[in-house]
């Protein structure tokens, strides 16, 4: 046994351990020791990967599926992830209520239990639908991005279409009333892409986001069809509306609408609820917007003056 | 065995591992085979996620814990958090010391192994104060952001709670005088949240990061109560003094100073180790301020004029 | 069994299989179900790990090797990434020359093994250069970073060190006509890092990113040695040519061409094909360019009026 291993076999002070074991009784935000139904991420992620390999397949998941075997492929697929669907929305449902692992005779129980299998089958429903909106958000990347080679480059490889992917299946399951798991969907892709859209904003057809990372996509903000966002750019919110006891009132539409054929490039910060970019703008690199933009326009900030000067510090000046 | 098998096992030239063996051994800057004691990314890991489940205990790790099993169930994470501890503590102390593997009776190992446990054992004494600092951070994000709908979807998915619970954790371990570990747990925080806070750095009370993708919080940055910080925000360093030789200087207050209650926005970049934001300021969006503000002022960029002009490019334009 | 495993269980509807199916067989963008040769994500990031043991021997991978068991260990890790690199290459090049599993027989085939081992020898050869270029990155990084206390820690945990790892192993693969694998591996960096570099980029010595969330540089983008940029800048395309068809051109040179001894600061934004940084340049913090700036010049915006007011909200205000 190592010297490491036997320090962790001193026994650790039994005041350390009732000031932590008090520390957690005291503090009930920081707690769910008793909760039997939170969300488990990684079931999460399986389901979003198994949800993957129906949307693209054979580029993730399964390959060399002969066209008669497409069929039982497919409906395993679908089985699968209708079983993950069901076991975590109905572990949100469970949460929400607060509905712990000894309450199983809770007349609330069979109701998160059909509100579940309501939601994971009106799922699977749309997954054609979902399927038909990645094709064109695809074609949208290789159209936007001169350095792509094929469509197949930006399924492989692209952050945007990994997180537009997360996005669409998060905002299918948002709508159709599952609590949390739409967020932690689009916080799982936010982690992988450094893209941070939230499931409930809107966002419609062709829509590419290059590069990605520092974008950010608020929860009431509005997208048209044939959208491109480059890197950084912000749809967020000017500044909260509290109530008389200076609580931020949440639900209000606080983010911007974007119109349909829209380019916005990196860095751009466009903000409030109120602000809407017409069809057909150009909005270029870091301009600051907290106005609405008449359609059929380009912006850019006025050019700062550069300031120049001698680089005396040079090698050799 | 497939034809790619049978590529690697095809003998590598002779000439091409000499040449390869030589660059190892002449290029002693990125070469550690003979150290046996480099801290351990996974176990480091390993050990973030057990803090995790002791300061947010049910959100992560076991759950369905009994009231009475709760002292047990505490008691088991500590042992196992501080036998992690000691073990990385123990591994970057040998490794800064130099002490290889075969050098079991250096006197030095016997100071290592002391110092590791008292580091170790101080640090399960301040996870109480971590704790209650984090449950502060997380309602803290809950009040700054109109989109959250409970505190638990803070700790379950916000990047900014995953980073400032990491920084915390990698500050006690910094002050207790852990070399290393420290910058390497905010690194791998870093990584998961595009949120990159040094260790060093001193944050007060209610610390909320929005988003996060590209905040910069520099090694001598100070951080008031109350603090507010939105995605793109760099805390920095101006320039950077050198000695005669053309060296950096090391370790001098290079970042800046926040007061209390200060919101500031996205991508504002401020930077220089005399720079003080004072109390209840508000920095806007894209500021980049390099000289200190009194407190209570809003500060915001003269708005740069826009230019518009008609798309021509535009669809039917 | 519990009733989230029976919800699994029961029959996805025939109607939703075949409405599933026809939108996969309908949409040949999206289904690569057929094809046996795709990259395999999981195997690049597995090469790219024994990349980086043999570039970082103990630093990354097995440690205790002694002197004599060098060769030995050398061997055995080339042996390794030639069967890595030869099988993904392969994988690669049947997928764009569409080759089959079925196509065993197909002359091509014989073309792509020999191209595949053709590239994964040359691969090989060049690891003691890429060392060697690694080695003055690292310096770079330790140089250019006050708060850096070794280079080891610049190798263990900077984001900008394995970023520049992951671009220099994909550009030699690049250059040695590998296609798609040098995008996986540069995309697989950025997820891990923030940091989004074209594997075509074509960068000098001693280069430096700190920090480095949000870098972007481009497919055409040259940079000369000893440049170190900070996190946000973006070396970006101003616009896409388009033929008369409306459709962007591809393979022009799009992006900046960077000079020696150049330093870019936070969030710069330098875009052109024909914007020249000239040697000895500073480009300070959140500049827009897009013009070229001759050498030995410091370059800052016109300091943007600041208006402040009191902040009424502040508590005592």
């Amino acid at each position: 046994m190592s010297s490491s291993d036997r320090s962790g076999q001193e026994g650790v002070s039994g005041d350390l351990v009732s000031r932590v074991a008090s520390s957690i009784l005291n503090e009930p935000r920081t707690e769910r020791l008793g909760e039997a139904a939170l969300p488990d991420r990684h079931r999460i992620e399986e389901m979003v990967e198994l949800v993957r390999h129906l949307v693209f397949p054979g580029f993730f998941g399964p390959r060399g599926v002969a066209k008669d075997e497409l069929p039982a492929h497919v409906e395993t697929l679908l089985s699968r992830i209708r079983a993950h669907a069901y076991e975590q929305i109905r572990s949100v449902l469970r949460y929400v209520e607060d509905i712990g692992p000894d309450q199983a005779d809770n007349p609330l129980c069979a109701r998160c239990d059909a509100e579940s299998r309501r939601i994971a089958d009106a799922f699977l429903e749309r997954l054609p639908e979902l399927r038909d909106a990645l094709a064109l958000d695809v074609q949208s990347a290789y159209d936007g991005d001169p350095a792509a080679a094929h469509t197949d480059e930006t399924i492989i490889c692209y952050p945007g279409v990994d997180a537009v992917f997360a996005y669409r299946t998060a905002h299918i399951l948002h709508e159709l009333g599952a609590p949390l798991l739409p967020r932690i969907i689009c916080e799982q892709a936010h982690m992988r892409t450094g893209i941070d859209i939230h499931p409930a904003a809107k966002i419609g057809r062709s829509f590419f986001i290059d590069h990605g990372a520092g974008v950010v996509i608020g929860q009431t903000a509005i997208i048209g069809d044939n959208v491109k966002l480059y890197q950084g750019v912000t749809l967020g919110a000017k500044s909260f509306p509290k109530d008389e006891r200076g609580r931020v009132i949440r639900g209000q539409k606080r983010h911007p609408t974007i119109g349909d054929r829209v380019t916005i490039y990196a860095g751009a910060v466009i903000l409030g609820g109120d602000t809407i970019i017409g069809d057909d703008c150009v909005i270029t690199g870091g301009v600051f917007i907290t106005d609405s933009i008449p359609p059929k326009h380009i912006v850019r900030q006025k050019k700062p003056e550069l300031v120049m000067r001698t680089n005396r510090e040079a090698s050799g000046a």
